[in-house]
């Protein structure tokens, strides 16, 4: 394998930014499809891949899910085409004789084991949101993630009767420039990394 | 935006594999930073940026991480050229004056509250290990993530008298397709999605 041209790179990490604005342009379903068929393949351990989505697109939907939101992030979710609510299954493990036919008993790793099962779930799906996000700039979408929001509230509206719970959310659209905050620094590699 | 050439996304999703052997191309230290300064602009709550990588190189540090792997995983550890042992700084709230600055009070958001501190980091050092297995993809590397290791061990053996707890561990280099197992499925749009 050899590196991505810089225009990829910057696509999918230098120059990509949270947007707080989207332009009017739709985000078609095709599109929505094609996100979630290349982000499948991130790698989850023992393939448990919990992640559930729920795409926001109708004025109904977004009408359930502005309350959720809080004050700050309400505005701008009712704004962007569309809001990715990225779930966690955690009833995972019940897909596991599916996702992991190779060893039919890693069903019995999790079962009965709340804290293990609590664990997983939220580091796979949140490693999934990260392929999540890169996957919808690779698509050529913004995206807008938030942990801004009443979790009850929205797990009530949207995963009510469901073993999903909510972990993020993510509005997605073709960004505006016109709503971007100034770019906040990062760690240095010094700060964040060594090689022993 | 447009989306990234066929042969950017098969690098980076359809056909990235999870490897567990890899051939003898070295990794050099600068492969290493350009990883981190790719995945360092992917989006974190409040930027809170938790993840702490230490890349395992030296014998000497391969033969402090080999006994914290469970069976299964050490041999495949060892012959790696590098281990990342993807980190989360429990303490990430003290660099928020300096990540998010334009909100000063961001510390005290998080300060005493344990839970909040602990599924914070967590979800967020995660986010960042999606960002960091597509990153080592993008500059042209193999990933082998890997859940299975005595995390205790792994604390007191790079962690001791920090405030990092490790996350996950992930093998980086040139895959050797040999060592590849079938590849496991993934769910359906469908059984994964819904668009309302």
């Amino acid at each position: 394998m050899s590196i991505l041209s810089a225009d990829a790179l910057r696509q999918l990490f230098d120059e990509a930014r949270t947007h707080n604005l989207f332009t009017a342009e739709p985000v078609p379903d095709h599109l929505l499809r094609q996100l979630y068929e290349l982000m499948k393949w991130g790698p989850t351990s023992a393939n448990c891949s919990p992640a559930r989505i729920v795409f926001v697109k109708s004025p109904q939907a977004k009408a359930r899910l502005a309350p959720c939101m809080s004050e700050g992030n309400r505005a701008k979710t009712l704004q962007a085409p569309v809001n990715a609510i990225i779930g966690m299954d955690m009833a995972f493990y019940d897909k596991l004789p599916e996702l992991f036919p190779h060893n039919q008993a890693a069903r019995s790793w999790f079962e009965g084991k709340p804290d293990l099962i609590a664990t997983t779930a939220l580091r796979n799906s949140s490693l999934q949101g990260g392929y999540f996000i890169l996957a919808a700039r690779a698509v050529g979408l913004d995206c807008g993630p938030m942990s801004g929001f009443d979790a009850d509230a929205a797990n009530a509206a949207f995963f009510a009767g469901t073993s999903v719970k909510v972990n993020f959310i993510c509005n997605l659209g073709h960004g505006d420039p016109a709503g971007l905050f100034p770019r906040s620094p990062r760690l240095s590699f010094e700060q964040a990394c060594g090689i022993v």
